[in-house]
C-alpha cells in the first residue's frame, strides 16, 4: 500500500493548532495567501505518492552505489530529483530575491513531511540543500549569495552539511580539518569528514559543500572553527562551472537504513573553499542551520511515524485472523480491541509531534517576520525552547510508532523488505543525527532553560493553562475530564521545571543534566497533549467525524500519557541521584 | 567487546530472588546441587563467550542459505552446534531417564539466557528442540519416547515446531495441512507451513517435526487440530536411520535480523507422520510446550538486552567526546550523566525481566516436582500468570533496551554491521513470535485472571505487599522509599485488576481486551520493580559494591517507573472508550 498524506489533517494542524494564520501579510510572506494552502499541499501530496513514494522500498533494497570515484543514486532518484526540482519545490520558503516563493517555513514543513514520509532517505537530500541556503542567506557576502543561491534555490545544485570527524561528534569542537589561506582570498581545505548525508551523488551537475575547518592560527576548541563554501566544481565569474574541485567521496557507509540516502566519507585534498561569515565563527554560522535542520528532523519522525501509521492501518484491514462478533468469517485484526489500542497510540502520537513540529516553524516565522519586535523576540523564544523538543521528542515517538507498526504486522513486519521493518531500520538514525537526543535534552535544560532563567518555559505553561481554562469554559463533559488531566500534567511541569532551575542556579549542573532527557520527555508529552487538546477543541467547527477523531486522539492521549505526568517528576527529580553518586558500583568509575 | 556472561547477576537472581534453592531434593532434581550453579553457569559462560559469541556477527552478514535442496548453517555454526552437543548442554533440564542430566529448568535457563545473548540466531535451535522433547515427555506413547527421546536430549537430532501457515498466524485453528491415515497406523502429512525456525539445517543428521494438522473427518476450527511427529529421517526399528521423508525446506524468508537462524517455508508431500496425543487435541499438546516456549522467547529479550547493555557500556568506556570536570582531555562519555543515565535504565529492566522470567521457571519446576499438592497447584497458577508477562514484557524490555543501545553508540550505533545494530535488528521479532504480545495480553486478562477469578493475581499481589513491608521493616531510608512507591504500585495494580475483574465478571469482554495489554505492561513494571526491591534486600549479605549497585538498580526503577503506576490506571480503565466508541471516525468501521 503506497503512502497516501493526510493532507487534511497536515492543513488542519498548520492552521487550526499551530496558527499559520498569524503570518499573512508579514514582510517577505507577501506571496502568503492563506487560500493557497491547500491547493500546494495536494500538489505536493501527488508528488510524494505518486513518484516518491513507489522509489522507497526499491531504494531501499538498491542502496546509492560508489563507481568511479562518484555515488549513483538509486535507481529512479534521478528522475524523482528531476519531478521535484521542476515542480520548484526547494524554492517553497525561501526568498522571491533568488528565484524562490516566499512562503512560510512552517508550510514547507508540511509540504517535507510528506516527502519524508514517502521517501525519507530522498527527503534528506532537499533538507539539506535547505540548511545550505539558510547558511548563505544569513551570513553570505552578496557576491556569494549570487553566485550559489539561485542555483541552490532553484535546485538545479544541492548543499551538504560537512561537520563529523570520527574523533568529533557530538564534540564538534574536537575536528582538525584544516584550512590555509591562499594568495586569492581562498582556502584550501585539507582533512576527512564522515556521516556526510548526500555527500555525492549524480542528481545535479554541481554540490555546494559547507564545511567547517580550523584556521592555522586558530584557538583550540569550538572557538577556533570556521565555516567554508566548497563547491563540487568551482564557479566561474560568468556562473558556468569550471574545474572539479578536490573534494571526493572515498567510501559510502553501509547502514542499517535509509539505503537510498549516500552517506559519504569525504575527503578534502587542499580543495579550494571561501570564508563565509567571520573567521572562527563557524559554529554560530553552523547553529543558524541547526535550529532549522534539527527541526527537520523532528519532522522526518512525524514522517515515519505517519508512514507506519498507515502501512499499519492499511494491514490491519487486510489481514484476516480469528473471530470477532459482528464480522462473519474470519475478521480483519482491525476488530480486535489490542489492535485498534495499538493504532490510535500510533496516530495521537503522530499528530502530538507533528503539531509541535509545526508550533516550531510557525514560531520560527514569526520570529523573522513579525513587524512587532517584542513579538518576534517570544516567537524566537519559543522556538529556540520547542526546537530540542521537537528534534528529540518526535524522532523518539518515530522510533516507537514505527516499532508499532512493525508488531502490528505480526510475523510479516519482520520481512526485512516489508515497509514497516524499512521504517523501523529508518526511523532509527533520527534520534541520533543532529544532535543525539541525549544532546537536545542538554540544550533544553544547561540552554534554552538557563539562557531565559525559564522565562520561555513559564510563557508556555501559561499558554497550556489557558488550553486548560478553553476546555473547562466548554462544559462539555469529555472536554473537561482532558482540562483536569492537562491542568494535571502542566501542574507537573511546572514542579519540574521549578527543580531545574533551581539546580541550575545552585550551579548543580550534574544534577539539572541527569535529568535533562527525563525532562524532555516530560515536556514533549504535556506540550503534545496541550497541542492536541487544542485540535480538539479547533475542530467543533468541523465535520462530526473529524471531531469525534479529534476529541479521541486528544482524550485518548490525556489518558495514558498526560495522567502519567506527575508520577514522573521523581524520576526527573531523583532518578539521578542513584547513578550520580554510584557510579562506582555501577560503573567502576568515581 | 564479546559478550561475557554476567555469571553472577545469573547466580544471584536465581538464588536471591527467584528462589531456586526451593528446588533442592525434589523428586526429578535429585541430582540438583545448590553447589553446581555456579560452575555450570561458568561453563557455560565460556561456550558463550569463546564459540557462539565470535559467531553472532558474522552469522549475521552470512546467515543461513539454501541450496540443493537443504539449508547450510552459516559459517562456525556446525563446530559450535558440535560443541554445544559435547557438553551435554541439550540435556541439563532432561530427565535422566533419557540421558539428561535433571536439572531444575530455572538453571537451565539460565544456560540459555547466556546462548541467546551470545548468539540469538544459534539459541533458537536448542530451544525449539527443547519443545519437542517436552512434548515428547508429556504425550509421546512409550515407544515414540524410546525412538525419539535420547538422541533429542544428547543433541544428536533437533526439534522444531510447525504451527503457522500463510492464513493461520496467530488463529492457529484457520490451518489446513491434512493429515490422512495410511494403512499402517502412520499418517500421510500434506501442506505448507511457514516461519519453521531451524526447519531444516546441517548441523545434525535428523531432525524431528513436530507438525499441527487436521484429520479427514476433524470438527473445524481449533478443536480439530492434530499433533504429529514427523522426522526428517524415518526411523527404522533398530534406531538407525531409514528413507528421507518428503519434507523439504522450499524457500527461506529474509528476514530482519536473526540471520543465522533459518526461517522455513516447508512443504509437507505426503510425509509419514505418528500422532501424538489424542486426534484433534493437538492444540493442547502444543500447549504444553507454549508456556516452555513463551518463556524461553522472553529470555530472549532479557538476553538481547544484557548483551545491548555490555556493548553499549563498553563503547561508552572507549568512545571519548567532549570534556567533563574531573577528567583531563577528552572524557570516555560513559562520564557525561545523560549516557549514564541511559545505561542504568537498560540495566534496571533488564534485571527486572530477568528476575520476573527466572521466577517463572522456578514455579515451572515447583508445579512439576513439588511433594506437596497444594504448592504444585500454587506454582502452577503463579507459572500460568507469569508466563504472558514474562513474554511480553520481557522482550517489550528487549527491543527498547536495544534501541538505547543503538542511541548510545551515536552514528556507530546505525552501521548495520555494528552489534548494537544487530541486537536491534534481532530483538524485534521477539514480541511477535510464539503468541504476539497483543496475544499474551489478551491470555492474560481473558484467560489467566478469567479462570482464577483472580486469584494467581492477588496472591503475587499479597506477596509484592509483603516485600513492601520487609522493606520497611529495614529502618533503612532508601528502603522505605523503595517501599513507598512499591506500596503505591501494588495498589495501582490492585485497583486495575478489580477493574479487569469487574468488566470479566459483567461481560464486557471488549471492554477488559482493550485494556489488556495496558495492563499487562502496568503488571510487569510492578512485578519487575518488586523483584528488584527483593533483590536489593537480598544483597545485603553481599559485597559493598553489589549491594550498593542492587539498591540503585531498585531505587532507581522505583522512582522512574514504579513512580508512575497509579497515574496509568486510567490508561487501562479509560483508554478503550475512546476506540471503542468512536471506531466509525478512528476507523471508518462500526
Amino acid at each position: 500500500m503506497a503512502y497516501d498524506a493526510p493532507v487534511e489533517d497536515i492543513a488542519f494542524s498548520l492552521e487550526g493548532v499551530a496558527g499559520i494564520g498569524k503570518l499573512a501579510g508579514l514582510p517577505g510572506h507577501e506571496a502568503y495567501d492563506p487560500d493557497l494552502i491547500a491547493p500546494i499541499l495536494e500538489e505536493a501530496a501527488k508528488l510524494a505518492r505518486d513518484i516518491l513514494a513507489p522509489l522507497n522500498q526499491t531504494g531501499d533494497s538498491q542502496g546509492a552505489r560508489l563507481q568511479d570515484g562518484g555515488v549513483i543514486a538509486a535507481n529512479g532518484f534521478r528522475e524523482a530529483y528531476a519531478a521535484f526540482r521542476d515542480g520548484g519545490w526547494m524554492g517553497l520558503a525561501a526568498p522571491e530575491e533568488w528565484g524562490g516563493q516566499g512562503l512560510p517555513r512552517a508550510l514547507a514543513l508540511g509540504v517535507m513531511e510528506m516527502f519524508h514520509a514517502a521517501n525519507m532517505a530522498f527527503g534528506l537530500c532537499p533538507m539539506l540543500s535547505y540548511g545550505a541556503i539558510e547558511a548563505l542567506l544569513a551570513h553570505g557576502t552578496p557576491e556569494q549569495q549570487k553566485t550559489y543561491l539561485p542555483k541552490l534555490v532553484s535546485g538545479d545544485w544541492t548543499g551538504t552539511m560537512n561537520l563529523t570527524e570520527p574523533q568529533a561528534g557530538s564534540d564538534v569542537g574536537a575536528l582538525v580539518t584544516k584550512a590555509v589561506p591562499n594568495a586569492d582570498g581562498s582556502y584550501a581545505i585539507t582533512g576527512q569528514k564522515i556521516f556526510i548525508t548526500w555527500g555525492d551523488h549524480d542528481l545535479t551537475e554541481n554540490i555546494i559543500h559547507l564545511v567547517l575547518a580550523r584556521l592555522p592560527d586558530a584557538p583550540a576548541g569550538s572557538r577556533g572553527i570556521s565555516l567554508f563554501i566548497v563547491p563540487k566544481f568551482l564557479v566561474n565569474a560568468d556562473g558556468t562551472l569550471g574545474v572539479r574541485n578536490p573534494v571526493r567521496c572515498i567510501g559510502l557507509e553501509k547502514k542499517m537504513g535509509i539505503h537510498a540516502s549516500p552517506t559519504c566519507v569525504m575527503e578534502y585534498s587542499g580543495a579550494s573553499g571561501w570564508l563565509i561569515g567571520e573567521a572562527n565563527k563557524g559554529l554560530a554560522c553552523m547553529f543558524t542551520m541547526m535550529n532549522s535542520a534539527r527541526l527537520n528532523v523532528g519532522l522526518e519522525g512525524v514522517a515515519v511515524g505517519e508512514a507506519a501509521y498507515q502501512a499499519a492501518f492499511a494491514y490491519a484491514q487486510e489481514r484476516k485472523q480469528g473471530k470477532v462478533e459482528g464480522v462473519s468469517g474470519p475478521a480483519p485484526i482491525l476488530h480486535h480491541a489490542d489492535i485498534r489500542r495499538t493504532l490510535i497510540t500510533m496516530r495521537a502520537r503522530v499528530a502530538a509531534a507533528r503539531a509541535i513540529c509545526y508550533a516550531t516553524g510557525v514560531a520560527a516565522d514569526l520570529a523573522n517576520a513579525s513587524k512587532n519586535p517584542s513579538e518576534r523576540k517570544s516567537a524566537k523564544a519559543r522556538e529556540d525552547l520547542l526546537t530540542p523538543i521537537a528534534k528529540a521528542w518526535s524522532t523518539d515517538v518515530g522510533v516507537d510508532v514505527a516499532s508499532m507498526g512493525v508488531q502490528v504486522h505480526g510475523g510479516m513486519g519482520f520481512m526485512n523488505e516489508t515497509l514497516a521493518a524499512q521504517l523501523y531500520r529508518d526511523a532509527r538514525i533520527a534520534p541520533i543525527y543532529e544532535g543525539t537526543n541525549g544532546i537536545q535534552a542538554i540544550d533544553l535544560v544547561g540552554r534554552k532553560l538557563a539562557l531565559t532563567g525559564g522565562a520561555s518555559m513559564r510563557d508556555m505553561i501559561t499558554e497550556i493553562d489557558e488550553t486548560v481554562r478553553l476546555a473547562r469554559s466548554t462544559n462539555d463533559p469529555q472536554f473537561v475530564q482532558i482540562a483536569d488531566r492537562l491542568w494535571a500534567a502542566s501542574k507537573a511541569l511546572g514542579e519540574a521545571t521549578d527543580w531545574m532551575l533551581a539546580r541550575l542556579k545552585a550551579e548543580e549542573q550534574d544534577k539539572a543534566l541527569a535529568g535533562a532527557t527525563a525532562y524532555l520527555a516530560l515536556a514533549g508529552d504535556v506540550i503534545g497533549g496541550h497541542f492536541l487538546a487544542r485540535a480538539a477543541l479547533a475542530s467543533r467547527s468541523k465535520a462530526a467525524d473529524f471531531r469525534a477523531r479529534q476529541t479521541a486522539l486528544a482524550g485518548f492521549f490525556a489518558e495514558t500519557v498526560l495522567a502519567t505526568a506527575p508520577g514522573r517528576v521523581p524520576g526527573i527529580t531523583e532518578g539521578g541521584d542513584r547513578f550520580l553518586s554510584s557510579s562506582s558500583a555501577l560503573f567502576g568509575i568515581d
